[in-house]
């Protein structure tokens, strides 16, 4: 069966994390921000499903994932869903539920990472909050970015497995968003990153190791993969002196 | 089996999310923010798994949930587990993820109305941000709270089972946690959510119909539940001009 992700065009997104565990998994799936408006894709199939008055579950924002008859929104949770389905999560309870509070905890450090470029609303551009994009900025890299990396360096060299992976001896998919993270990282704030990576060993091995996988690597090569950019989650701006 | 909710004493926090589903499945659990320190409760029982060597797998913050040998971190992570235990949550697994789904929209905006008051930095105080937290205040009320809401309301208006709940016929979790979000923000921001639930019967017979549950009334008039404050995630500062 084959899957329909709906995501903004033009960004790798939070998209993104759904692409990299059904890309690791193999499965077929139509990408709607790849897709002409005219064979129903772009914004429009997205809205069909934001604002269509008889959508009984509706999404609150992308990313969202059809399956069969399923509408799945929110990241981690379409996440729990692929990540069992494909063998992207151990089988356990307990595993599982480690997995997903992995992924959870990602996903705050990728919230504070968009909010960088955006503390005071989405509605406004980054030039209107630029001071104050600034000022957040230097926290997030001071405080907010060691004390996440530190956290998920920990966990690294807590699992048991002694493997590159946060949770057991297989990769799931909360290490391949970690790994996104720390691409986008790379791309937004060269300088920290580098450094940051230089001192924990076990999150460079991650990404290296997540990025390597012959179906990522083949997905990062080919056209599916968008180039960072400034619509994204994640932006480089020189001024923030990186 | 009786469960142990580590949380910061002092506010409800994003522990009453957790409290308000163990408070209606009738669950026997210790509350360490409630317990001396002596007696094993307070800032040190937290402490002691987020620095703790030897905690397999540490939580990044509170709230978490120890349930025998289980240690569960993320409030919706704890909360989709408590779910599944206790007839919080629907068995099937369609319905159980779109509770999910809920949970994490209740938790993004949570996490929104957080940073009215902290835009820049979790480390520097109110005073140290307040230029910038009227400006994203005023954002918060006119454009994220109707956005928000809106989308809550249509939720409860689509799920056919036509009772006060977002899914299904019975209430969830998910229910609980908008509802308290709902009493937060009538603290916080009394007359613009005061008018928003006028013009929102859903949201406002969803609390109505959550807050008087025999079992949740009755810990509302409890000594466990603390006063709203404002070392909460939602709070009341009279200059924003409400």
């Amino acid at each position: 069966m084959s899957y329909t992700l709906y995501y903004w065009p033009g960004l790798q997104g939070r998209g993104e994390f759904v692409r990299l565990a059904l890309e690791e998994a193999g499965a077929p799936y139509v990408d709607t921000a790849l897709e002409l408006v005219k064979n129903g894709g772009g914004v429009p199939a997205i809205m069909r499903y934001l604002d269509g008055g008889d959508v009984t579950r509706p999404p609150f924002a992308p990313p969202f994932l059809k399956s069969g008859r399923l509408l799945i929104g929110q990241t981690a949770n379409i996440l729990y869903y692929i990540g069992g389905r494909h063998g992207l999560a151990p089988r356990d309870e307990a595993a599982r539920l480690w997995v997903n509070q992995l992924q959870l905890t990602v996903a705050d450090f990728t919230g504070e990472g968009h909010d960088t470029h955006h503390p005071i609303a989405v509605s406004l551009t980054y030039s209107q909050q630029k001071k104050e994009a600034l000022r957040r900025t230097r926290h997030f890299l001071d405080e907010r970015v060691p004390r996440f990396f530190d956290y998920f360096e920990t966990v690294i060299e807590r699992n048991r497995s002694r493997g590159p992976w946060m949770a057991g001896a297989r990769l799931s998919y909360a290490d391949l968003s970690l790994a996104q993270v720390l691409a986008w990282m790379g791309y937004a704030f060269p300088k920290t990153t580098r450094k940051a990576l230089e001192k924990r060993a076990g999150l460079a091995r991650l990404q290296e190791a997540a990025f390597t996988r012959p179906r990522i690597e083949r997905y990062l090569l080919s056209k599916r993969r968008l180039a960072f950019n400034n619509d994204d989650v994640f932006r480089h701006y020189a001024e923030l002196g990186e």
